[in-house]
């Protein structure tokens, strides 16, 4: 996949330029020098010669066929450079060249097309405004940052090409073994889905990490992140969380969806780990690359420093792994071995004054036992510390062990040397205990994903074409925000139950339906044009009797048009008053990027004042429901607090997968809320008591 | 202050060695290859010279007065050199000998005698178990760590030696500047208190920095980090928070104040800056050693990349800076000047190819916006930066403002040169646009402490000689759990409303009781083996006449005994049920470390499930108590959401503050919680509406 960009053989470096410091010379030069392999071809009409290789006037007049173009000729050359590319038969094209999408939309125009010529020809482009691609197993950098990184197991994809500049610089300093980078730029053709793809099957590359600041298909995305975090670590970090989401939004459940939330629920459906901070990013990748998955989450902690040891523990703590206990099999016979001042607890201490040989038995001891999963090494500069030994003695006490080691040698010039030893030996390094806990979550966490048991949608049996005629009414006759009425007709076509009611449209007919369906009964004035029915003394509850339900339709009728002149009074909805139970919303809304996202809270407060509320993307399964309940904070009041009774939670499970199945079978609905939904206890049914549908345009 | 410890000009090393490498060798050599420039004399009674210094067998034998003794001779020899060293008139010795406090009971009593023989003479003792103390200034590195930093403005004080040498280490590859450092062992004389107090008034101290796992005494570490942090910045880094507390707790206030409450409010009220993680302990530091304080908390970001910008932007937003607006009178100009493509909003982007000059010209203009109080500069670096210059450029800007500056230059070694002329310069540095922000935001919180007005804690007209016979007679009798009749006795002397009510011996003295003061009535359980009194039947509430009064009364007596056999049943508490108002729960514990703290939740669920409590230490101001409510997340609801009425938010500031002025009049009263406390709206009576109180035994 995407070989002609990847590992291409020829390449035409279109714009190549004479002269030192422009883009047409660096991308050539770095070329050369990195030692590409294949066939190399500067182009450009006015010059014979570059760095020492011939030079052609155009791809076409190379004559034999080329693989892959590297653009960077002026804003206004780049469609017949494109053009003059295809027709030399490449693969792959990348335009380094700006002045497009970025700079209004007139570039977008011209991005537009230029996308459309390759995608008609079946050649990829990327770019363009980008900064070019390395591949460092390929001895190929086709880009103008002037570092070949080593050659290693990370890959990293950048929708900014200044931060690939960044890393690259870091990353040599570092020691830090690369294997492809890739700026994505505008984006036009290929995206972050193509080399999720494509580097999920490449073998040279072990994790996958990216920066992005946006993702250009949504569905797509999770697809391929999924498929991709299947194989290999994905690790990304997504800029702009605070960005003005700028949706208006009718419901409950899309005013409360934030800008962020659509992306933090496509990266958990992924199973993508999400880097929060930017040093994270690659302190994670760094943990995936050099060390195996933890198998659990209990660490234990190495260290010839008692405060270090105290900070890696509370990290631990505070993370939610758990500080592994060492069993008396293990810490006896170490007892033994060790100094007497030095403890066999976790955090285990061999003192300050512990050579390399102590760290190597100490560490050899803990990885065997069976309570441990992982391992955080911390070395502290002391006079008797020799860094460069102890990183030799970690590196054979953990080449025998399968569980993760992870290490902070804290420090400076002391412990330099060391530092390098240990990221040659594959173990990675961290400037304080609290960073090396942090990448161990993530292993801890991914590796949890990839056991996760396989995602079964149900479907339920439902009366779809019910829903769609009432749908379809709505969206013929322009009314778009489906009232309680019709939303609940809608959402017993999926099985949800609702209290017995019906449209009233005078006080007589309310007191048949209330005779009818029996009391005690509410009232509901029902108008296309009023949202928040009981700011407005549109709802009347416990209505007892006849008398009640006529006072109180004639009182909407008088007070309503009072409030607001002009809202079409339909009809007052009559309905059985619902029995007690907890309540709670549920609802869904349309991220812009990833589609139906489910919403569940406890009812009023919390989700008003408290704002908790979780998110899930739809389809949503039987498991990850349970999880949506689970991770808010007022759970614990479903599952009954100081002798309350315990609520059917299956019920609002199985109501979220409903929900769920609603929104994936009509995309027209695009926000709802059920609120309240009114959940029984166990054994007993629980009540849709309110419901609201809003519908697109189709 | 703690001259002779800090500027001694006379030392003694105590046990010095002719052997490198042993701790006795280490500290003389530290001593002399460092320029100490007072009097040097190693003491050892086998040896005739060291280091080419004349040795003596003893202090005493020296001849002179010595200031400053150090001591590092085997555990058993330790006091006979102490007693040396204070014959020979030493004001300051410091022991680096372990095998005290550590190692167990014995241990700490020989610490505890050495400790008690240097007080006796009014000398000063740093110690046992230390690594030592340095000051740069003075050219004195009396420990056995063999790096002597740069000279600078920051001291590190530190309950940790190891973690010392990793700072001293690191200190000197970042080229950071330092003043003193000081291991201070088990603290068994000198601790914390000791040198906020000296560091505070030292003139070659611009911050003090501090590694703590305990404070040795809660209220004068408060005092002390109190008037340091207004002298200047105190950052400490606490480890050990998540330590199990271990606390038996009776209330809810106890049960819910962890291990680290205490600390969080010993810094909130000492005006500390705490860094959540070891890094940031010397990224805040750095930022207040080199820059001013910003005057408010508005960030323009100047970069020339736009991934890092975005990724500055997020994080000011996420901690609650803003990000800044370029006023047009600086924009329009910049734009001028500035390439087309640039941007003149925040972040202000100067594009890849920025040189210094672009920069400087930037930087200087967004200072100069009145709508600007911090700037966050980055750079990446690309084909055309130049990091060196760039350097000289931003400190050229940023000299003439009196804003702070904080700069993150990406990457590795082509920024290398760049981040050392930062340093050099006093512009702090960072390897994250993230990690600057987070230092900013410590500045903008100490700078906004240092704003806050004057604190006044009212004293309140009371009883105080009611409650001090109350809980006298409890204290006599044995009953340290004060029921609630007499805990709202004790209340109610501290102005607190409560509902009318009496104990009842008898189902007849409850129904007079209930005739009297009128119905409806709550009948309670009143007996100290029981706390929770609704869990077991002892509570019945609304009852509206005597009958029901009657029937409660024999219901409580017949089965509560069944469910408790053991409980002792005094009476029955019959009171006039409360009017409609919010629940709150007002309380208060004694933290080990820091004593009273008061604590406020709303009542129930939000307290009980959603953990919503604020804590703050007693004695409370009218202003801290206000903060406290309005840092919980439920405060809304007291605001009044959806058409609720407010309630009476002054009501439940001031009941904090009678609580607390009752928690720090009674030090025998340990516990307490008034739950619930019932607020009513404005204009109407509060209520406490059950009230309860632990006291200790004197």
């Amino acid at each position: 996949m995407l070989e002609a960009l990847l590992k291409p053989g020829n390449i035409a470096v279109v714009g190549a330029s004479r002269t030192p410091g422009k883009v047409g010379y660096e991308i050539l030069s770095n070329l050369q020098a990195n030692g590409f392999g294949g066939g190399l071809t500067p182009v450009n009409p006015t010059a014979a010669e570059i760095l020492g290789l011939p030079c052609k006037p155009s791809c076409k007049a190379i004559g034999t066929s080329i693989d892959l173009a590297v653009i960077s000729v002026p804003t206004a050359a780049v469609p017949a450079a494109v053009d003059d590319a295809i027709e030399a038969g490449a693969g792959a094209i990348v335009v380094i060249t700006a002045g497009f999408k970025e700079v209004g939309a007139e570039g977008a125009g011209r991005e537009r097309a230029l996308a459309a010529r390759c995608r008609s020809r079946n050649v990829r482009l990327l770019g363009p405004n980008c900064l070019g691609l390395i591949n460092a197993h390929h001895n190929m950098n086709a880009s103008f940052a002037k570092h070949m990184p080593r050659k290693g197991g990370i890959s990293v994809i950048s929708q900014s090409g200044a931060l690939l500049t960044a890393i690259l610089d870091w990353s040599a300093e570092r020691r830090l073994g690369l294997s492809k980078l890739v700026s994505m730029g505008n984006k036009a053709d290929l995206s972050e889905t193509d080399f999720l793809e494509a580097l999920a099957d490449d073998p040279d590359t072990k994790v996958i990490v990216g920066y992005l600041e946006s993702v250009a298909a949504g569905d797509a995305f999770i697809k391929s992140a999924e498929e991709a975090a299947s194989k290999k670590p994905v690790v990304l970090f997504k800029a702009g969380v605070t960005a003005a989401g700028g949706r208006a939004a009718s419901s409950h459940t899309g005013s409360l969806a934030g800008a962020d939330v659509g992306y933090a629920a496509a990266f958990r459906r992924a199973g993508v780990v999400r880097a929060e901070r930017f040093e994270t990013l690659f302190d994670i990748a760094t943990a995936f690359d050099m060390q195996p998955l933890p198998r659990g989450n209990r660490v234990a902690v190495l260290t010839n420093a008692g405060g270090p040891g105290i900070m890696a523990a509370d990290a631990i703590e505070l993370s939610g792994l758990k500080m592994a206990g060492i069993s008396p099999a293990i810490a006896d016979p170490l007892r033994k071995v060790l100094p007497a001042a030095a403890s066999v607890n976790n955090p285990v201490d061999v003192l300050g004054d512990a050579d390399a040989g102590r760290y190597g038995i100490a560490l050899e001891g803990v990885l065997k036992d069976d309570g441990v999963d992982a391992v955080v090494v911390i070395l502290t500069p002391q006079a008797m510390t020799d860094a460069v030994e102890t990183a030799r003695a970690i590196h054979a006490a953990a080449a025998g062990s399968t569980k993760p080691v992870l290490v902070s040698f804290m420090g400076g010039d002391d412990v330099r040397a060391g530092r390098a030893a240990l990221i040659d030996a594959r173990l990675p390094d961290y400037p304080s205990p609290e960073r090396a806990v942090a990448a161990l979550v993530a292993m801890c966490e991914y590796s949890a994903w990839l056991r996760r048991p396989p995602r079964v949608v149900t479907r339920f049996p439902v009366n779809r074409r019910r829903v769609e005629r009432i749908v379809q009414r709505h969206i013929r006759t322009g009314e778009l925000q489906v009232g309680e009425a019709a939303a609940k007709e809608i959402i017993q076509a999926y099985d949800f139950h609702i209290p017995p009611g019906a449209l009233a449209d005078s006080a007589q007919a309310a007191v048949e339906i209330a005779e009818r369906i029996g009391y005690p009964v509410a009232m509901k004035i029902a108008s296309p044009d009023i949202i928040h029915k009981s700011d407005l003394g549109g709802v009347k509850l416990h209505l007892n009797s006849a008398d009640a339900v006529r006072d109180a339709y004639d009182l909407m009728m008088l007070r309503i048009p009072q409030r607001v002149p002009a809202a079409r009074l339909q009809d007052v909805y009559v309905e059985k008053m619902c029995g007690r139970g907890r309540e709670v919303i549920l609802g869904m809304t349309r991220d812009p990027q990833f589609g139906p996202m489910l919403m569940f809270g406890l009812g009023g407060i919390f989700v008003e004042v408290m704002k908790d509320v979780a998110f899930h993307l739809a389809p949503i399964t039987q498991e990850e429901a349970m999880q949506m309940l689970e991770s808010t904070k007022s759970f614990g009041l479903l599952r009954g607090v100081r002798g309350q009774r315990s609520v059917d939670v299956q019920a609002i499970a199985e109501a979220l997968q409903r929900i769920s199945q609603l929104a994936t079978d009509f995309p027209q609905i695009t926000e709802m809320d059920i609120n309240p939904f009114m959940v029984a206890e166990v054994g007993r049914e629980s009540v849709a008591a309110d419901a609201r549908i809003t519908l697109a345009k189709e």
